[in-house]
Protein backbone atom coordinates (compact mmCIF):
# COMPACT_ATOMS: atom_id res chain seq x y z
CA UNK A 1 0.00 0.00 0.00
CA UNK A 2 1.39 3.13 -0.95
CA UNK A 3 0.56 6.68 0.90
CA UNK A 4 2.19 9.64 0.94
CA UNK A 5 4.53 9.45 4.18
CA UNK A 6 3.13 11.66 7.07
CA UNK A 7 4.84 15.12 7.76
CA UNK A 8 6.80 14.41 11.09
CA UNK A 9 7.81 17.81 13.04
CA UNK A 10 11.18 18.02 14.98
CA UNK A 11 11.36 15.20 18.12
CA UNK A 12 8.15 13.35 16.39
CA UNK A 13 8.27 9.95 15.30
CA UNK A 14 5.97 7.38 13.28
CA UNK A 15 4.99 4.42 16.00
CA UNK A 16 2.57 0.99 14.64
CA UNK A 17 -0.43 0.47 16.47
CA UNK A 18 -0.55 -3.15 15.90
CA UNK A 19 -3.62 -3.06 14.03
CA UNK A 20 -3.78 -4.01 10.87
CA UNK A 21 -1.36 -1.30 9.50
CA UNK A 22 -1.94 1.79 11.98
CA UNK A 23 0.53 4.38 12.80
CA UNK A 24 0.74 6.81 15.20
CA UNK A 25 2.52 10.27 15.26
CA UNK A 26 4.08 10.71 18.78
CA UNK A 27 7.02 13.09 20.36
CA UNK A 28 8.80 13.29 23.71
CA UNK A 29 7.77 16.66 24.01
CA UNK A 30 4.15 15.47 25.04
CA UNK A 31 2.20 13.35 26.59
CA UNK A 32 2.59 10.03 24.89
CA UNK A 33 -0.19 7.71 24.57
CA UNK A 34 0.18 4.97 27.27
CA UNK A 35 -1.24 1.51 28.17
CA UNK A 36 -4.38 3.26 29.45
CA UNK A 37 -5.49 4.44 26.40
CA UNK A 38 -5.15 1.23 24.80
CA UNK A 39 -7.03 -0.99 27.39
CA UNK A 40 -10.17 1.84 27.31
CA UNK A 41 -10.22 1.03 23.75
CA UNK A 42 -10.75 -2.33 23.80
CA UNK A 43 -12.46 -2.68 26.99
CA UNK A 44 -15.30 -0.19 25.64
CA UNK A 45 -18.02 -1.85 23.90
CA UNK A 46 -18.78 0.40 20.19
CA UNK A 47 -21.21 -1.22 18.01
CA UNK A 48 -21.76 -1.11 14.19
CA UNK A 49 -22.78 2.29 12.47
CA UNK A 50 -22.64 4.18 15.96
CA UNK A 51 -21.20 7.62 16.30
CA UNK A 52 -18.08 7.75 19.32
CA UNK A 53 -16.47 10.82 20.83
CA UNK A 54 -12.88 11.04 22.61
CA UNK A 55 -12.89 13.77 24.85
CA UNK A 56 -9.57 14.99 25.29
CA UNK A 57 -8.23 12.59 22.31
CA UNK A 58 -4.23 13.60 22.60
CA UNK A 59 -2.45 11.71 19.41
CA UNK A 60 -5.53 10.42 18.70
CA UNK A 61 -4.89 6.84 20.10
CA UNK A 62 -8.34 5.88 21.04
CA UNK A 63 -10.29 6.76 18.08
CA UNK A 64 -7.33 5.45 15.91
CA UNK A 65 -7.75 2.52 17.15
CA UNK A 66 -11.96 2.03 17.97
CA UNK A 67 -11.81 2.92 13.85
CA UNK A 68 -10.17 -0.62 13.06
CA UNK A 69 -11.54 -2.91 16.16
CA UNK A 70 -14.81 -1.71 15.91
CA UNK A 71 -17.58 -1.04 13.17
CA UNK A 72 -18.11 2.47 14.39
CA UNK A 73 -19.46 4.80 11.61
CA UNK A 74 -17.60 8.18 13.00
CA UNK A 75 -14.75 9.10 15.50
CA UNK A 76 -14.32 12.20 16.91
CA UNK A 77 -11.38 13.31 18.77
CA UNK A 78 -11.56 16.59 20.93
CA UNK A 79 -8.19 17.46 22.04
CA UNK A 80 -7.39 21.31 23.85
CA UNK A 81 -3.61 21.81 22.97
CA UNK A 82 -3.23 22.83 19.25
CA UNK A 83 0.18 21.44 18.46
CA UNK A 84 -1.46 18.10 19.81
CA UNK A 85 -4.54 18.29 17.88
CA UNK A 86 -2.32 18.99 14.78
CA UNK A 87 -0.05 16.02 15.19
CA UNK A 88 -3.38 13.79 15.72
CA UNK A 89 -5.00 15.11 12.61
CA UNK A 90 -1.66 13.83 10.88
CA UNK A 91 -2.36 10.72 12.32
CA UNK A 92 -5.44 10.40 10.84
CA UNK A 93 -4.19 11.45 7.39
CA UNK A 94 -0.95 9.32 7.78
CA UNK A 95 -3.56 6.43 7.83
CA UNK A 96 -5.92 7.46 5.12
CA UNK A 97 -8.92 7.82 7.64
CA UNK A 98 -9.82 11.07 7.20
CA UNK A 99 -13.52 10.19 6.18
CA UNK A 100 -14.09 8.56 9.27
CA UNK A 101 -11.80 9.85 12.37
CA UNK A 102 -12.10 13.78 13.00
CA UNK A 103 -9.91 15.97 15.32
CA UNK A 104 -11.04 18.86 16.22
CA UNK A 105 -9.18 21.38 18.36
CA UNK A 106 -11.01 22.83 21.74
CA UNK A 107 -12.25 23.03 25.37
CA UNK A 108 -13.60 19.31 26.19
CA UNK A 109 -16.16 22.13 28.39
CA UNK A 110 -17.01 23.19 25.33
CA UNK A 111 -17.97 20.09 23.67
CA UNK A 112 -22.07 19.73 23.70
CA UNK A 113 -21.75 23.75 21.69
CA UNK A 114 -19.28 22.05 19.30
CA UNK A 115 -20.75 18.84 18.78
CA UNK A 116 -24.44 19.30 19.66
CA UNK A 117 -26.26 17.87 22.82
CA UNK A 118 -27.25 14.12 22.78
CA UNK A 119 -25.47 13.18 19.48
CA UNK A 120 -23.06 10.78 20.63
CA UNK A 121 -23.90 6.82 21.01
CA UNK A 122 -20.66 6.28 23.05
CA UNK A 123 -17.91 9.01 24.59
CA UNK A 124 -14.59 7.86 25.78
CA UNK A 125 -12.22 9.78 28.24
CA UNK A 126 -8.56 8.94 29.55
CA UNK A 127 -8.74 12.32 31.76
CA UNK A 128 -6.01 13.63 33.14
CA UNK A 129 -5.59 11.41 36.77
CA UNK A 130 -3.95 13.90 39.16
CA UNK A 131 -5.43 17.04 40.97
CA UNK A 132 -3.64 19.86 40.90
CA UNK A 133 -1.18 19.97 44.36
CA UNK A 134 -0.73 16.11 43.95
CA UNK A 135 3.11 14.79 41.95
CA UNK A 136 4.85 17.28 40.15
CA UNK A 137 3.09 19.29 37.58
CA UNK A 138 5.31 18.90 34.36
CA UNK A 139 7.10 22.03 32.61
CA UNK A 140 5.79 21.12 29.48
CA UNK A 141 1.98 22.58 28.93
CA UNK A 142 0.86 20.08 26.72
CA UNK A 143 1.90 17.02 29.40
CA UNK A 144 0.75 19.43 32.42
CA UNK A 145 -2.50 19.66 30.67
CA UNK A 146 -2.52 15.77 30.16
CA UNK A 147 -1.75 14.76 33.51
CA UNK A 148 -3.23 17.20 35.96
CA UNK A 149 -6.84 18.42 35.97
CA UNK A 150 -5.54 21.75 34.89
CA UNK A 151 -8.01 22.52 32.03
CA UNK A 152 -10.61 20.06 33.56
CA UNK A 153 -12.02 18.51 35.72
CA UNK A 154 -12.62 14.97 36.58
CA UNK A 155 -16.41 16.45 36.64
CA UNK A 156 -16.19 18.67 33.51
CA UNK A 157 -15.48 15.81 32.12
CA UNK A 158 -18.23 14.07 33.33
CA UNK A 159 -21.08 16.75 32.67
CA UNK A 160 -19.49 16.87 29.17
CA UNK A 161 -19.65 12.97 28.35
CA UNK A 162 -23.29 13.19 29.50
CA UNK A 163 -24.16 16.25 27.68
CA UNK A 164 -23.14 14.70 24.34
CA UNK A 165 -24.33 11.59 24.71
CA UNK A 166 -28.18 10.57 23.31
CA UNK A 167 -30.56 8.67 26.47
CA UNK A 168 -28.98 4.92 26.57
CA UNK A 169 -25.79 6.12 25.07
CA UNK A 170 -22.56 5.17 27.11
CA UNK A 171 -19.41 6.75 28.23
CA UNK A 172 -16.07 4.80 29.17
CA UNK A 173 -13.21 6.32 31.32
CA UNK A 174 -10.27 4.90 32.43
CA UNK A 175 -8.70 6.43 35.68
CA UNK A 176 -6.95 5.69 39.06
CA UNK A 177 -8.51 3.65 41.25
CA UNK A 178 -8.31 6.36 44.21
CA UNK A 179 -10.94 8.21 42.08
CA UNK A 180 -13.58 5.41 41.88
CA UNK A 181 -16.23 6.69 43.93
CA UNK A 182 -15.35 10.12 43.13
CA UNK A 183 -16.13 8.66 39.78
CA UNK A 184 -19.02 6.85 40.37
CA UNK A 185 -20.83 10.08 42.48
CA UNK A 186 -20.12 12.29 39.81
CA UNK A 187 -21.54 9.60 36.94
CA UNK A 188 -24.68 8.88 38.97
CA UNK A 189 -25.11 12.58 39.65
CA UNK A 190 -25.56 13.12 36.07
CA UNK A 191 -27.72 10.19 34.99
CA UNK A 192 -24.44 8.18 34.45
CA UNK A 193 -25.50 4.83 35.80
CA UNK A 194 -22.18 2.77 36.32
CA UNK A 195 -22.77 -0.74 34.18
CA UNK A 196 -19.59 -2.09 33.82
CA UNK A 197 -16.29 -1.86 35.76
CA UNK A 198 -13.09 -3.70 35.50
CA UNK A 199 -9.81 -3.39 37.44
CA UNK A 200 -6.23 -3.57 36.43
CA UNK A 201 -3.69 -4.76 38.16
CA UNK A 202 -0.03 -4.72 37.21
CA UNK A 203 0.48 -8.23 38.33
CA UNK A 204 -0.98 -11.31 40.45
CA UNK A 205 -1.56 -10.09 44.23
CA UNK A 206 -1.22 -6.30 43.73
CA UNK A 207 -3.64 -3.55 44.51
CA UNK A 208 -5.39 -2.09 41.34
CA UNK A 209 -3.63 1.02 39.84
CA UNK A 210 -6.16 1.59 36.61
CA UNK A 211 -10.05 1.25 36.56
CA UNK A 212 -12.11 0.53 33.20
CA UNK A 213 -15.66 2.05 33.85
CA UNK A 214 -18.77 1.91 31.43
CA UNK A 215 -21.75 4.02 32.51
CA UNK A 216 -25.06 4.42 30.80
CA UNK A 217 -27.30 7.31 29.98
CA UNK A 218 -30.55 7.05 31.83
CA UNK A 219 -29.42 3.28 33.01
CA UNK A 220 -31.06 1.33 36.11
CA UNK A 221 -28.69 0.74 38.66
CA UNK A 222 -26.89 -2.58 38.97
CA UNK A 223 -23.31 -3.00 38.47
CA UNK A 224 -21.29 -6.01 37.02
CA UNK A 225 -17.66 -6.25 38.32
CA UNK A 226 -15.80 -8.05 35.54
CA UNK A 227 -12.49 -10.38 35.90
CA UNK A 228 -9.38 -8.47 36.55
CA UNK A 229 -6.97 -7.47 33.99
CA UNK A 230 -3.20 -8.69 34.76
CA UNK A 231 -0.41 -6.84 33.14
CA UNK A 232 2.69 -8.60 34.00
CA UNK A 233 3.00 -12.43 34.93
CA UNK A 234 4.81 -13.46 37.97
CA UNK A 235 7.72 -13.82 35.64
CA UNK A 236 7.16 -10.09 34.89
CA UNK A 237 6.47 -10.95 31.12
CA UNK A 238 3.09 -9.71 29.46
CA UNK A 239 0.26 -11.80 30.24
CA UNK A 240 -1.64 -13.37 26.94
CA UNK A 241 -4.58 -11.06 27.52
CA UNK A 242 -2.15 -8.31 27.37
CA UNK A 243 -0.25 -9.76 24.30
CA UNK A 244 -3.39 -9.81 22.26
CA UNK A 245 -4.58 -6.41 23.64
CA UNK A 246 -1.16 -5.21 21.68
CA UNK A 247 -0.95 -6.48 18.91
CA UNK A 248 2.71 -5.42 17.77
CA UNK A 249 2.49 -2.43 18.73
CA UNK A 250 5.77 -0.96 19.26
CA UNK A 251 5.42 -0.20 23.19
CA UNK B 1 -11.67 -27.31 78.91
CA UNK B 2 -15.40 -28.28 80.65
CA UNK B 3 -18.36 -25.71 79.68
CA UNK B 4 -22.06 -26.45 79.81
CA UNK B 5 -23.66 -27.63 76.43
CA UNK B 6 -25.20 -24.73 75.21
CA UNK B 7 -29.17 -25.45 74.77
CA UNK B 8 -30.04 -26.39 71.48
CA UNK B 9 -33.72 -26.23 70.28
CA UNK B 10 -35.34 -28.50 67.83
CA UNK B 11 -33.47 -28.12 64.82
CA UNK B 12 -30.88 -26.54 66.03
CA UNK B 13 -27.30 -27.76 65.49
CA UNK B 14 -23.60 -26.60 66.87
CA UNK B 15 -21.04 -25.87 64.71
CA UNK B 16 -17.54 -25.53 64.64
CA UNK B 17 -15.95 -21.98 63.95
CA UNK B 18 -12.83 -23.41 63.32
CA UNK B 19 -10.85 -20.44 65.67
CA UNK B 20 -9.62 -21.79 68.64
CA UNK B 21 -12.77 -23.76 69.88
CA UNK B 22 -15.14 -21.51 68.85
CA UNK B 23 -18.69 -23.15 68.31
CA UNK B 24 -21.71 -21.36 66.80
CA UNK B 25 -25.45 -21.98 67.10
CA UNK B 26 -27.51 -22.48 63.87
CA UNK B 27 -30.87 -23.57 62.85
CA UNK B 28 -32.12 -24.64 59.06
CA UNK B 29 -35.24 -22.94 60.10
CA UNK B 30 -32.69 -19.71 60.06
CA UNK B 31 -30.59 -18.14 57.54
CA UNK B 32 -27.40 -19.41 58.27
CA UNK B 33 -24.22 -17.63 58.27
CA UNK B 34 -22.15 -17.97 55.24
CA UNK B 35 -19.07 -17.25 53.36
CA UNK B 36 -20.11 -13.74 53.10
CA UNK B 37 -19.75 -12.82 56.65
CA UNK B 38 -16.66 -14.77 57.52
CA UNK B 39 -15.16 -12.73 54.48
CA UNK B 40 -15.77 -9.85 56.04
CA UNK B 41 -14.81 -10.58 59.69
CA UNK B 42 -11.20 -11.23 58.19
CA UNK B 43 -11.43 -8.30 55.73
CA UNK B 44 -12.25 -5.86 58.32
CA UNK B 45 -9.45 -3.79 60.84
CA UNK B 46 -9.78 -4.02 64.15
CA UNK B 47 -7.18 -2.89 66.47
CA UNK B 48 -6.47 -3.69 70.18
CA UNK B 49 -9.24 -2.04 72.43
CA UNK B 50 -11.76 -1.24 70.12
CA UNK B 51 -15.39 -1.31 70.84
CA UNK B 52 -17.10 -2.78 67.19
CA UNK B 53 -20.93 -3.13 66.74
CA UNK B 54 -22.19 -5.52 64.20
CA UNK B 55 -25.63 -4.30 62.35
CA UNK B 56 -28.01 -7.46 61.94
CA UNK B 57 -25.61 -9.74 62.87
CA UNK B 58 -27.86 -13.19 62.88
CA UNK B 59 -26.46 -16.09 64.45
CA UNK B 60 -23.55 -13.85 66.22
CA UNK B 61 -20.65 -15.43 64.34
CA UNK B 62 -19.41 -11.91 63.05
CA UNK B 63 -18.56 -10.67 66.58
CA UNK B 64 -17.70 -14.06 67.71
CA UNK B 65 -14.86 -14.09 64.95
CA UNK B 66 -13.97 -10.64 65.82
CA UNK B 67 -13.57 -11.69 68.98
CA UNK B 68 -11.04 -14.69 68.25
CA UNK B 69 -9.05 -12.34 65.64
CA UNK B 70 -8.89 -8.87 66.53
CA UNK B 71 -8.17 -7.40 70.23
CA UNK B 72 -11.68 -5.70 70.32
CA UNK B 73 -11.95 -4.80 73.95
CA UNK B 74 -16.22 -5.03 73.20
CA UNK B 75 -18.29 -6.26 70.61
CA UNK B 76 -22.03 -5.65 70.29
CA UNK B 77 -24.35 -7.57 67.96
CA UNK B 78 -27.62 -5.98 67.28
CA UNK B 79 -30.42 -8.33 65.76
CA UNK B 80 -34.07 -7.39 64.28
CA UNK B 81 -35.64 -11.41 65.02
CA UNK B 82 -35.72 -12.06 68.73
CA UNK B 83 -35.61 -15.85 67.74
CA UNK B 84 -32.61 -15.27 65.87
CA UNK B 85 -31.07 -12.91 68.66
CA UNK B 86 -31.78 -15.47 71.57
CA UNK B 87 -29.88 -17.94 69.50
CA UNK B 88 -26.99 -15.82 68.79
CA UNK B 89 -27.22 -15.07 72.45
CA UNK B 90 -26.84 -18.79 73.00
CA UNK B 91 -23.69 -19.07 71.24
CA UNK B 92 -22.13 -16.43 73.24
CA UNK B 93 -22.95 -18.23 76.39
CA UNK B 94 -21.65 -22.04 74.55
CA UNK B 95 -18.16 -19.86 74.29
CA UNK B 96 -17.76 -18.13 77.74
CA UNK B 97 -17.54 -14.78 76.02
CA UNK B 98 -21.03 -13.32 78.07
CA UNK B 99 -18.76 -10.35 79.29
CA UNK B 100 -17.20 -9.67 75.58
CA UNK B 101 -20.02 -9.85 72.71
CA UNK B 102 -23.24 -8.66 73.36
CA UNK B 103 -25.87 -9.09 71.59
CA UNK B 104 -29.25 -7.45 71.55
CA UNK B 105 -32.68 -7.64 70.05
CA UNK B 106 -33.62 -4.29 67.98
CA UNK B 107 -33.88 -2.82 65.04
CA UNK B 108 -30.62 -1.30 63.55
CA UNK B 109 -32.49 1.83 62.08
CA UNK B 110 -32.60 2.66 65.91
CA UNK B 111 -28.82 1.40 66.81
CA UNK B 112 -27.93 5.32 67.28
CA UNK B 113 -30.47 5.39 70.05
CA UNK B 114 -30.06 1.98 71.21
CA UNK B 115 -25.98 2.71 71.86
CA UNK B 116 -25.29 6.09 71.55
CA UNK B 117 -24.62 8.51 68.91
CA UNK B 118 -20.61 8.22 67.66
CA UNK B 119 -19.85 5.55 70.34
CA UNK B 120 -17.95 2.65 68.23
CA UNK B 121 -14.89 2.80 66.51
CA UNK B 122 -16.03 0.15 63.81
CA UNK B 123 -18.82 -0.92 62.44
CA UNK B 124 -19.72 -4.14 60.69
CA UNK B 125 -23.18 -5.33 58.60
CA UNK B 126 -23.76 -7.64 56.06
CA UNK B 127 -26.86 -6.23 55.68
CA UNK B 128 -29.73 -8.11 53.17
CA UNK B 129 -29.22 -8.17 49.28
CA UNK B 130 -32.06 -8.06 47.58
CA UNK B 131 -34.72 -5.20 47.11
CA UNK B 132 -38.23 -6.33 47.60
CA UNK B 133 -39.54 -7.34 44.05
CA UNK B 134 -36.18 -8.97 42.96
CA UNK B 135 -35.62 -12.82 43.92
CA UNK B 136 -38.05 -15.32 45.71
CA UNK B 137 -39.40 -14.14 49.11
CA UNK B 138 -38.32 -16.84 51.50
CA UNK B 139 -41.80 -17.72 53.07
CA UNK B 140 -39.90 -18.07 56.46
CA UNK B 141 -39.54 -14.54 58.61
CA UNK B 142 -36.67 -14.55 59.71
CA UNK B 143 -34.91 -15.85 56.64
CA UNK B 144 -36.79 -13.11 54.28
CA UNK B 145 -35.83 -10.71 56.85
CA UNK B 146 -32.02 -11.57 55.98
CA UNK B 147 -32.09 -11.87 52.40
CA UNK B 148 -34.26 -8.97 51.32
CA UNK B 149 -34.51 -5.47 52.43
CA UNK B 150 -37.88 -5.75 54.27
CA UNK B 151 -36.89 -4.30 57.98
CA UNK B 152 -34.29 -2.27 55.99
CA UNK B 153 -32.75 -0.55 53.45
CA UNK B 154 -29.17 -0.25 52.59
CA UNK B 155 -29.84 3.54 52.96
CA UNK B 156 -31.23 2.48 56.82
CA UNK B 157 -27.88 0.41 57.22
CA UNK B 158 -25.65 3.29 56.19
CA UNK B 159 -27.52 5.74 58.29
CA UNK B 160 -27.13 3.82 61.20
CA UNK B 161 -23.46 3.00 60.99
CA UNK B 162 -22.68 6.49 60.11
CA UNK B 163 -24.81 7.87 63.31
CA UNK B 164 -22.93 4.94 65.66
CA UNK B 165 -19.48 5.49 64.54
CA UNK B 166 -17.28 8.04 66.30
CA UNK B 167 -15.23 10.59 63.64
CA UNK B 168 -12.45 8.19 61.88
CA UNK B 169 -14.57 5.32 62.91
CA UNK B 170 -14.84 3.19 60.21
CA UNK B 171 -17.48 0.93 58.61
CA UNK B 172 -16.84 -2.24 57.03
CA UNK B 173 -19.54 -4.17 54.76
CA UNK B 174 -20.21 -6.95 52.36
CA UNK B 175 -22.30 -6.86 48.97
CA UNK B 176 -23.30 -7.81 45.89
CA UNK B 177 -21.29 -6.29 43.02
CA UNK B 178 -24.37 -4.65 41.19
CA UNK B 179 -24.79 -2.94 44.11
CA UNK B 180 -21.53 -0.87 43.98
CA UNK B 181 -22.61 2.27 42.71
CA UNK B 182 -25.51 2.67 45.34
CA UNK B 183 -23.11 1.58 47.99
CA UNK B 184 -20.28 4.19 46.96
CA UNK B 185 -22.96 6.88 46.55
CA UNK B 186 -24.82 6.14 49.87
CA UNK B 187 -21.74 6.12 51.97
CA UNK B 188 -20.13 9.22 51.00
CA UNK B 189 -23.62 11.24 51.33
CA UNK B 190 -23.34 10.43 55.19
CA UNK B 191 -19.81 12.02 55.17
CA UNK B 192 -18.58 7.77 55.20
CA UNK B 193 -15.17 7.73 52.64
CA UNK B 194 -14.78 4.13 51.13
CA UNK B 195 -11.29 3.86 51.75
CA UNK B 196 -10.24 0.20 50.73
CA UNK B 197 -12.22 -1.96 48.35
CA UNK B 198 -12.02 -5.85 47.82
CA UNK B 199 -14.18 -7.70 45.26
CA UNK B 200 -14.51 -11.70 45.46
CA UNK B 201 -14.44 -13.54 42.52
CA UNK B 202 -15.90 -17.35 42.74
CA UNK B 203 -13.28 -18.53 40.57
CA UNK B 204 -10.07 -16.78 38.06
CA UNK B 205 -11.57 -15.12 35.84
CA UNK B 206 -15.00 -15.03 36.31
CA UNK B 207 -16.83 -11.81 37.25
CA UNK B 208 -17.20 -10.55 41.39
CA UNK B 209 -19.99 -12.08 42.93
CA UNK B 210 -18.78 -9.97 46.55
CA UNK B 211 -17.77 -6.65 47.34
CA UNK B 212 -16.15 -5.96 50.63
CA UNK B 213 -15.78 -1.96 51.25
CA UNK B 214 -14.72 0.07 54.08
CA UNK B 215 -15.40 3.54 54.39
CA UNK B 216 -13.79 6.26 56.89
CA UNK B 217 -16.19 8.48 58.77
CA UNK B 218 -14.78 12.14 57.69
CA UNK B 219 -11.99 10.47 55.80
CA UNK B 220 -10.48 12.27 52.69
CA UNK B 221 -11.18 10.23 48.97
CA UNK B 222 -9.30 8.02 48.09
CA UNK B 223 -9.68 4.63 47.12
CA UNK B 224 -7.63 1.67 47.34
CA UNK B 225 -8.34 -1.72 45.48
CA UNK B 226 -6.84 -4.47 46.90
CA UNK B 227 -5.79 -7.99 44.93
CA UNK B 228 -9.03 -9.64 44.36
CA UNK B 229 -10.16 -12.31 46.65
CA UNK B 230 -10.62 -15.89 44.45
CA UNK B 231 -12.98 -18.39 46.68
CA UNK B 232 -12.48 -21.39 44.12
CA UNK B 233 -9.42 -22.72 42.29
CA UNK B 234 -9.13 -23.83 38.91
CA UNK B 235 -9.68 -27.35 39.79
CA UNK B 236 -13.26 -26.39 41.86
CA UNK B 237 -10.93 -26.70 45.48
CA UNK B 238 -10.68 -23.72 47.47
CA UNK B 239 -7.60 -21.47 46.92
CA UNK B 240 -5.22 -21.68 49.80
CA UNK B 241 -6.08 -17.54 50.97
CA UNK B 242 -9.92 -19.24 51.69
CA UNK B 243 -8.31 -22.45 53.54
CA UNK B 244 -6.18 -20.19 55.33
CA UNK B 245 -9.73 -17.61 56.64
CA UNK B 246 -11.70 -21.08 56.88
CA UNK B 247 -9.56 -22.95 59.45
CA UNK B 248 -11.34 -26.04 60.30
CA UNK B 249 -15.05 -24.21 60.08
CA UNK B 250 -17.55 -26.79 59.28
CA UNK B 251 -18.77 -25.23 56.36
Amino acid sequence: MTRPFPVLLPNERLDRLGRRDLVIIQSPDRFNFSIDSILLAHFVRVRRGQRVLDLGTGSGVIPLLLNALTGAAELHGLEIDPATADMAQRSVAANDLEGRVVIRQGDLREAPDLYGHGVFDVVTANPPYRVPGTGLISPSPSKSVARHELSCTLQDVVASAGACLRYRGKVAMVHLPERLADLMVLLRNRGLEPKRLRLVHPRYGRPANLVLIEALRGGRPGLVVENPLYVHADDGTYTPEILAIYGEASL
